[in-house]
């Protein structure tokens, strides 16, 4: 933490530069800031501010270098893993009140917006003007566009239309050091230079704070269906979605759930799930020409009925459509009803692994006396590990069932985080998957951009003075 | 130049290194390696190595760093913007021989292959498996996936589809200093650390030395159809553009050919043009069901009759589609027969400023006595404006119109490169478009990775002590 000094100097300075009611010292705003949708626990900052423009942020950084007090950018907090909590203090830099569409471009089919825009908003926003853009987190009526650049979101539909980087055509960025940069490109297409727009993307606010972002939008799909299939197993689920794929079709989401998720889906899914279903498959596709839409769904159907535990069930009006995925939304509260607490976990691995993954995840909860479900976008094999708990005093016990969980997706090939980011949650485990000369690059990177190590610091790369895990390959089976 | 000493020296250390065949001091190969397809000259080094792996790669940068001896990267020397030219000397680093396909995974949708496999041989081995790998830049029976990752190659298909970037997941590099790294990921999604290998990708070779390539692949759509349109003007073609794309239609191509491309066009076509054509696009729908995309090339051709010159010629088969494609195919040798000599820009616009960026060319053309035509990917605002003429001492004044035209593109939102990159041909115009700074922390980025300035110098940044040109808004309207 600060010296209570520099904190007090700091917020009497920042008050002059921005204005008085835009910083904050209230303790109660403090300990709000010092929480996420991580679970990671309280990591409250000692003092928040909220600039209004990229000069505003310079300014913050200009204070903040002044009494060496760290800044970290925040944006809805409804991210996953941590990257917006503040472990060492220091200033809490929000963006939520630039918060503005500056320009819908039909005919160019790009938008500029500033950080603080709340997804779902800008998704009505230019949907209403015949254009899309398909990053759909599952958090889209709370989180920001700011926050979804940071963290690369992605979403169900990533499985064909890719992540926000896919998106993200240029950024307007304050690094530390206080210059404004405009990177990127207005143009669809554009290669000049280093793409530092590809880099800031993902970067957890740990590079530059964001202050403009434009994207590209594509046209929006006119007709979408929607069908649930139920299947005896995970693996024959997994195997459904192999052949969806290689018989051609793109859907634009290939939900798995496993047994324990539908369990809890069933809680209030409008329907009856076949009593031996043991997974299943929320499969959309979408396009241009109803018919062919529904045809498409209509094929995935039939490709995969040799497989399926019970009917298809494919939605025939907007109301079904909106009832499956309602199964799908409130999954996660659902879950919570079978064991008041979950940590959910987000890896993901080459598709072909993900029955192995599903069963090996079990077997590691069963092990630690945990259940563990799975459920997560099988297109792309991002699946979210969720082992359930039922009292806080096992979380440590449950962090060392996720310390297997991320190191065994690792080992398939995987990644310890497919779309929440390391942030605070997983930076022990970055060397395990990148090996240690590629997070010895990465923080030289980070050292360009932000030589004072003032930008959300502690978050991405392993503590220091932590011991570190073995790395793949290396390991004795013992983890922490 | 290098000393003559330390080349001969390095050249016996590289046979004992690699092996006495695949190491080359002869004259023609020297020569052979100074050009590639940017028409700037002869820029030879003074050595060629021919390495078969990383590590015989991480050898070579051992002896160019004891002798202090430059390293370029090679690839099938077909890029536009002197990537793989030698204007230091040094040694070539060709990575033809690395060519293998290393991994089709159908189950996974990846594929794994070294730096020298040529692209069109790689998309017909995934086509032939069901899969689809969508970069099609014009080069493709040529370059290589190397060439194609360190220039982030496009193509027309990049309006649907996106550019090599939206397909690698990951790498293995050589850094300058010996290290060799894997970066990325195998798996579709994932975010875990900074995306170094969407900063590698279009790095054009000035970074590492790609030595292992992982895409993802998409379903190979099972059908295509193709149109040619024409219009009165190039104002009537953009518009249609738009009005396409506005209607919810995103075709896979949309190439967009002027007057003076269509009637070098006309002297190979099968077609016969009407009378009072301007402009033509081609445009190119794609699917799995043949009557939907069939149908929506109809739709296309339905909403842009209004502002055609003439017959919408659609193609019944696969015959009167490859003839439309060589209608475009052919274009570049076809100008050339109007006059034997044209440069080739690739800028890129807003969409909506194409017919002004067409118009502008022309001018700028004009006023220096040169006809210039502009054709390119009107999808993606991407243009390539080809100054035609008829005399190698010509060149001079057309450079300078070629200045002028990258400095309208910037001034109407744009880029200096769509597509082809900034290499030697373009470095002096980076600074116009990105300022200072940018470019500043680029040149900071690059020693990072860097620090001795051995691989590939002189490209991307302005050559130390030019001049510069004035930045956007601070011009006197005189370009040097």
């Amino acid at each position: 933490m600060s010296d209570p000094r520099a904190v007090a100097a700091a917020a009497e300075e920042l008050r002059a530069a921005l204005a008085p009611q835009r910083v904050s010292l209230d303790a109660d705003q403090l300990e709000a800031f010092g929480t996420d949708e991580s679970e990671l626990g309280i990591f409250p900052p000692e003092l928040v501010v909220w600039p209004l423009s990229a000069e505003e942020v310079r300014r913050v950084f200009e204070v903040a270098r002044r009494h060496r007090l760290p800044v970290v950018p925040v944006g809805a907090r409804s991210g996953k893993s941590g990257g917006s909590l503040a472990p060492a203090g220091g200033i809490a830099l929000s963006l939520e009140r630039m918060d503005r569409i500056l320009e819908v471009n039909v005919e160019d089919s790009t938008a500029r917006v500033q950080p603080g825009v709340i997804l779902s908003r800008f998704q009505a926003e230019v949907e209403r003007r015949g254009l899309f853009y398909p990053p759909d987190p599952n958090s889209l009526d709370l989180c920001t566009l700011g926050g979804n650049v940071a963290e690369n979101a992605g979403g169900p539909r990533a499985v064909k239309y890719g992540v926000t980087r896919e998106y993200v055509l240029g950024l307007e960025v304050v690094l530390p050091t206080g210059e404004i940069l405009r990177t990127g490109k207005r143009t669809v297409k554009g290669v000049a230079g280093y793409d530092l727009t590809a880099l800031l993307v993902g970067s957890e606010g740990t590079l530059g704070v964001v202050t403009e972002i434009t994207v590209r939008l594509i046209p929006r799909p006119r007709h979408v269906s929607t069908a649930l299939v139920t299947f005896r197993t995970v693996e024959d689920a997994a195997r459904a979605v192999s052949r969806v794929l290689a018989a051609g079709v793109l859907p634009r989401c290939l939900e798995l759930l496993d047994d324990v998720a539908l369990a809890a889906c069933a809680r209030t899914a409008p329907y009856k799930f076949p009593p031996d279903a043991g997974a299943a498959l929320l499969v959309e596709t979408d396009g241009n020409d109803e018919e062919q839409v529904f045809g498409e769904i209509v094929r995935v159907a039939e490709l995969v009925r040799g497989e399926a535990a019970g009917e298809v069930i494919v939605a025939q009006d907007e109301s079904q459509r909106r009832a499956i995925w309602e199964t799908r939304k409130y999954l996660s509260n659902n879950l919570k009803a079978l064991h008041p607490h979950k940590l959910s976990e987000d890896i993901a691995v080459p598709r072909s692994r993900i029955p192995e993954m599903v069963r090996i995840s079990r077997e590691i909860g069963r092990r630690h006396g945990f259940l563990v479900s799975t459920y997560g976008h099988a297109g792309d094999g991002n699946l979210h590990n969720n082992v359930l708990y039922d009292r806080p005093d096992e979380r440590p016990r449950v962090e060392a069932v996720v310390a297997e969980i991320l190191r065994a997706a690792v080992d398939l090939g995987g990644t310890i985080t497919g779309e929440h980011g390391v942030g605070l949650a997983k930076r022990d485990f970055l060397e395990y998957e990148q090996g240690p000369e590629l997070v010895a690059l990465q923080r030289r990177l980070k050292a360009l951009f932000d030589p004072e190590g003032l930008l959300n610091p502690g978050k991405m790369f392993p503590a220091k003075g932590s011991p570190g895990l073995p790395r793949k390959g290396e390991g004795n089976g013992a983890l922490p």
